[in-house]
């Protein structure tokens, strides 16, 4: 099994291809989301596993744009996984000799707290991922540590001074898994759709929802985003409980679809386990 | 006047606070949202200006989470603005010379296919900020060029090498004004808020977007947002046309609120004129 991801080697978004495809698939990291896709359309690697809600490696904007601007990929499953940092050095290194500590901007802000409180005297530096610093720290003098995943740590030879340096621990990021393949329903699944309705109608997004509600089916993601070059309009992206092959759901989509301008699914999939993600 | 702003200085969010303040105003530059916001709340400025919605600099999370936790400041006022990058270096340079080319990693992104077709061989190195890639490079000796906005170009007094580098002429970024005061409505007004619905039940959003479609509200913008600790559980944050001093919103919004488990009102603004954006 071959997974494209979104690189380099050591950070979130690997960690989320290795929970996927086990330990022994083929990881094949590329610079950006289009190109991930692309090894994924043209057969060189089975899936693609790309963030959709990480807020250190983006993935939001650059994801939906992806499947919003027509991949012919499915999204075929999920990966939550909770956001844990780790502080890295060079083998023999010392929390006491750290005098720069670097990662990405978003990630030096998530550990805020923690520096404050344990290296206030370093002096911050950005990287362009948490993974690049965590390599650059692994090579270096002990005077230097990166922030980023334990998966770096090991992948880099670098020693990791401190765990969990994230202030906040309930924060996740949550990626998915692009193939061609359908999914067969497994009675604990979502489906992400995505549509646009009449220009900016009151209650026209209403009107989508209320068939979903009549249903009975929980929506358990809602989000706008703007179409480009129509500010002021909006794609709705909008997962909720389900399969799309479930009778119920398949008549709730087909209703909805005749009540707007643009309406696709962009797959169904099983449900990320939430106690994996605790745990 | 005297603003406080997430800074550095010579960032998006400076330049929201100049379009927010006008020139005269004493902008206070802050680390963080939270101590931008603390300024206003102690008083030490009039207004804290912090993007709601920019891929760079990030604030979605971090200023949803200050207007979630409780400040007692509201919303009185948003600013929109187009995202413009250019390319700057020190005075005398040209782009021939670049070599290094730093900026904050999504804004390298942003700029990816510019890059590719003027810079191919210049290496990325990534900068806590746009801004103090801007500093550097006008300091430098210029084969280094930074990427941010014009504001810093003229701050840090480098020089322009290319304007626009952006690959996505649509993108926007959005800030909301902070202060104690609340606005009298305008008639072409917008109000901010967030609530909770009763425990994940199927359509208990559904009940509530029904008291503003049937009270011909158009909602402008709609996000969830998972709620710490309660993995599953959501806010869910609307935007709606009009302002709760007028009755008809009023009404809705007494409505709504009967319906659900967490209700708060951010504030009411005027809208920021799209025109404004587009030129």
């Amino acid at each position: 099994m071959k997974t494209a991801f979104l690189g380099p080697r050591g950070t979130f978004t690997e960690e989320a291809a290795v929970a996927w495809s086990g330990p022994d698939a083929e990881l094949l990291p590329f610079a950006n989301f289009a190109l991930a896709a692309a090894a994924a359309e043209r057969g060189e690697a089975d899936t693609a596993i790309v963030p959709i809600y990480n807020s250190i490696e983006g993935g939001v904007s650059a994801t939906l744009d992806l499947l919003i601007q027509g991949t012919p990929l499915r999204i075929c499953g999920e990966v939550v996984l909770p956001v844990r940092h780790v502080l890295v050095s060079a083998p023999g290194a010392s929390l006491d000799r750290i005098r720069i500590v670097s990662s990405h901007p978003q990630a030096l802000g998530q550990c805020r707290g923690w520096l404050q409180r344990h290296l206030p005297n370093a002096e911050q530096m950005a990287a362009l991922s948490t993974a690049a610093s965590v390599e650059e720290a692994a090579k270096g003098d002990g005077t230097t540590a990166g922030i980023g995943t334990s998966r770096a740590a090991e992948l880099y030879g670098g020693q990791i001074l401190a765990e969990n340096l994230q202030d906040d621990n309930s924060n996740m990021t949550r990626f998915i898994a692009l193939a061609y393949r359908d999914t067969q329903p497994t009675g604990d699944d979502r489906t992400s759709i995505c549509f646009t309705t009449h220009a900016n109608m009151p209650g026209s997004l209403h009107s989508v929802l209320t068939v979903f509600a009549d249903a009975g089916l929980q929506l358990t993601r809602i989000e706008s985003r703007p179409i480009k070059h129509t500010l002021g309009e909006y794609y709705f992206l909008i997962d909720i409980e389900g399969h799309e092959k479930d009778p119920n759901v398949a008549a709730a989509l087909a209703t909805a679809r005749s009540r707007c301008l643009y309406f696709t699914v962009f797959g169904s999939y099983p449900r990320f386990p939430l106690e994996r993600v605790r745990g």
